[in-house]
């Protein structure tokens, strides 16, 4: 009767009710049905309680998700192992939550081309956002004939001269990369919705945003409905391009990451802050989960194309909470966009007349595969021992400084028993000195939080665009490799050139896109770091200044002893 | 077959070749003989190895150490539970060596009243020398018939009208302090031996040394003879009186320690750095010994008595590498001297037709006695905590700031895989980092030498007061008993009002100078701890100013980023 299920990652249990996995361990589960993203059951220690339903692979289940060399990072299983229901970090069952979605609607999906991966469990009515451009796929099947005569997905290979992808999971596939390297996208490109990649200094690069601007978010305030029944947490977004106050809830935030998700084929979304089952409403969840939601604010600002895309817009401008239509007008249309998934490259605008060398692309992305491979270990690496130094502070740190101080003042207070006059002074000068320790261990149990906490928001941040870019560069590996074919079957005298260039011109669209992506991450990478570091040897610095302040007051009482 | 023994205390191994013991602990003895006061054993663990002879009972043993109510140091055991080849601490069968002393000489023992406590095992020609004050008792007895015809020993009870006490190893008959007190003391009192108690502004203190000094100890220097066959340490003293050098050997310093513990009753002697049965030529002991040796001189040199008596100012002239002769003469000197023990008393001189109130000094004592207590085991836990902290800050702080190191340095090779010039400026900023983070391990694992081990000699030197103490106030205590004894006496006519004022005012000499003593004490702590505290703290903040100067170059290094 006991359903099993296999984790397939490492997960440190981080709240009450939560319990830790290690990766391969078998967990007895207590149902299948995942509470907003999060299953309960027993690991092999014995312990009951939560954890991420992503963090396992359900009893069963072998299928591969995506196509990415590297791991997929628990936010990419999202839907694929356990369907979590979407941006339910709050309650569903609101007004919002209610009315059903594009995806819901019969008539959006028109004749779905591929078989919904929900099927069994979707049920919950949003379920499946997450899991990438699946609905993308779908929206390609509802304007299948139009524009895409080839595509005939349940016999595409016998049709096709240009063998077609088996995997349906493949990213390249679902992506829309595939069908768009074919030639079988289309749409009407509004002037509007060009994105345009250009040449920099050092090659490919997304055009810079004409209207940069910023977004802050403050005032984390809890907010009840039906009279108390429901409760969330509502964050004010002021942009400085409006510097009209929005409200949004973390839903909202999810809401439009799935928009995103699914949009953009070739472009690292940053990831939410994780999700959290249990003390959503504690001050110090709040506090990290807005942290978390500036950094990811900061990183969608500051990246050219999402930065000026219209969901974006909607959700950083529309005042929801007064014109509750024109929000629900612009979430439709958001959710209606036809310009996602293949339709996207479409919109990409190229340097006219450049041609990218296959091969130097090809070893370019090789090495930032590498890259990112090293870049995740070492993440990994620094973000462990950031943890674990950030524990001695708050735990072993605090305390020898203050055993220091406790020992100090016993000897204060056995010296204090000689009562007379010349001794007192030190005895005073000695009590304060142990107090100066017991300050000092406070000051090391405090101290992470102001500097190695950011730079592990900042490493989470990253881990969620390094677990991006398998996908990403899965799709520019699919276009190239179709590439290759083309022109075997032009040698075979299979294919006509004329069909193989176009299909090379749309691979070249592609590795322009994906250059100009690799080159924005390491761009924001190069900022980060240097400004994370810089913050945290600030604070490093205020720190031993204050360790030392303390110090030389306790020295300044022996002056007059 | 197998010998066993109790430990008396825990000890803590620090060398290879010692084991530890705990306290009650059973130990199997591999033999009877000490080897320069350490035994060789097995202990409950199983492990063999060294232990000092000092810290355990012998088997049988059944009489008690001293008559202090606080628990005697192990150093005052010496001698006591196994008996130390004293002075022995380098090799013993050179021509010094060779020479006996004057408590070997017979014509010197006169008519031992008392059995030498050595009786079995003091063979070795100079053993007892630790035992407070046996000496002293022997030569009284040496004395005994001329100026002190009530003192018969054997049959002391029967024949004085104060009763004697009967314990011969209480301290308070050890030291000569009943001798005296009783009125059985005399000599002749040279001017130049009279020691002044005077009344200061806190009580009766010692009066100041009119010619104060300080001495170096310089150049510890490994010596041979016997043609490399002997290997010693020799130090360089220079006195700032003089300024003329002498070279001495540690064996040299136990010996004056030996005359002075001998002389002197109640005066606190300073002990000296302990001994080691192995790695005595290694650097790290070589310099610790000196720092302890740099201490006891120290606090030899700032007391009034200790620093002016004659065998110190031999040790600290007497040339005794070019002029063999002088110090062979100064030193049979010193062992002849007959101003110690009772006779000691006899050379305080009080402030004149100043009387005590007895009470007072009771209650002064018995303070004292609190404080003692009090002091001594918040020494013990400071001491105790500086340990811990040490070795904290040499292993675990130390990794903590390099695994951070390590793992900077990793992100930062991470980075040099991104080969784009807008990079390497960041890469190499990180490395730095990395690197100031080992910097700053080490200088986390370097730091307790700098202040945590001063703080710990200091309190070793002061624990060793500490455990003087109890026989001193001893020796006052049985003074003021038999004051006591003595007017109850009066009063049933048993006695003469003018013998027990005798008494009284002979109590009253041993109340002053025990009050000078403990004033010294207090004098010479808050001075010691004042500077101590300071030099600590002033260390300490010159290593958080060297940690935040790390981390402002590496600060720096993003600028150019």
């Amino acid at each position: 009767m006991a359903l099993r299920a296999r984790a397939l990652y490492d997960f440190r249990s981080e709240n009450p009710g939560e319990i830790s996995l290690r990766e391969h361990e078998v967990l007895s589960l207590c149902s299948e049905q995942d509470i907003e993203g999060w299953l309960e059951g027993v690991n092999s220690r014995g312990d009951r309680g939560l954890f991420p339903a992503s963090y396992v692979q359900p009893p069963g289940a072998g299928f591969s998700y995506g196509g990415g060399a590297l791991q997929p990072s628990p936010q990419q299983l999202y839907g694929g192992g356990y369907q979590a229901s979407q941006g339910s970090d709050d309650d569903w069952d609101d007004e919002w939550d209610d009315s059903s979605t594009v995806a819901d609607e019969p008539g959006a999906l028109g004749s779905g081309a591929y078989p919904d991966l929900d099927g069994s469990s979707s049920g919950g009515g949003v379920a499946g956002r997450y899991r990438l451009s699946t609905r993308s796929d779908l929206s390609l099947g509802s304007r299948g004939g139009s524009a895409a005569p080839q595509h005939h997905p349940s016999g595409a290979k016998s049709s096709a001269t240009v063998s077609r992808n088996l995997n349906r999971f493949s990213t390249f596939v679902k992506s829309g990369g595939e069908a768009f390297v074919l030639g079988e996208a289309s749409g009407f490109v509004k002037d509007g919705d060009k994105l345009c990649v250009v040449l920099g200094p050092y090659g490919p690069e997304w055009q810079e945003n004409p209207y940069p601007f910023q977004c802050t978010i403050d005032d984390p305030t809890k907010q009840t409905k039906f009279k108390g029944m429901k409760s969330y947490i509502s964050y004010k977004l002021v942009p400085t391009h409006t510097q009209v106050p929005v409200h949004r809830r973390y839903k909202h935030f999810d809401w439009l990451y799935a928009r995103l998700a699914e949009k953009f084929p070739v472009i690292s979304v940053p990831h939410l802050p994780e999700k959290q089952a249990t003390g959503r409403f504690e001050e110090d969840f709040i506090s990290k989960r807005r942290k978390g939601l500036i950094w990811w604010m900061n990183h969608m600002a500051s990246h050219p194309v999402l930065a000026q895309c219209d969901v974006f817009q909607h959700f950083l401008t529309c005042p929801s909470s007064t014109d509750e239509k024109a929000w629900k007008q612009g979430k439709r249309k958001a959710e209606k966009d036809e310009m996602v998934g293949a339709n996207f490259f479409l919109t990409l605008s190229t340097p006219p007349a450049a041609a990218l060398d296959l091969q130097e692309v090809e070893s370019k992305i090789d090495g930032f595969k590498c890259f990112t491979k090293k870049m995740d270990d070492s993440a990994l690496q620094l973000n462990h021992t950031a943890n674990e130094f950030a524990r001695k502070q708050v735990t072993g740190f605090k305390k020898e400084y203050q055993k220091v101080g406790q020992s100090f003042r016993g000897l204060s207070q056995a010296f204090e028993l000689d009562q007379q006059a010349f001794s007192a002074g030190l005895n005073q000068a000695i009590a304060f000195t142990g107090d100066a320790y017991d300050a000092i261990g406070e000051l090391f149990a405090d101290q992470p939080r102001q500097d190695l906490d950011p730079v592990m928001d900042l490493l989470a941040l990253y881990q969620g665009h390094l677990a991006n870019f398998p996908d990403i560069i899965h799709v520019q590996k699919g276009a190239l490799t179709k590439v290759k074919e083309s022109r075997r079957h032009v040698e075979e005298g299979k294919m006509e050139l004329q069909k193989a260039d176009g299909i090379q011109d749309r691979c070249n669209t592609i590795s322009f896109a994906t250059l100009a992506e690799i080159h924005h991450f390491h761009q924001i990478r190069v900022r980060d770091f240097k400004s994370q570091m810089q913050h945290f040897l600030q604070q490093q610095i205020i720190f031993f200044q204050k360790v030392t302040q303390k110090l030389e007051e306790a020295l300044h009482k022996y002056d007059s002893v």
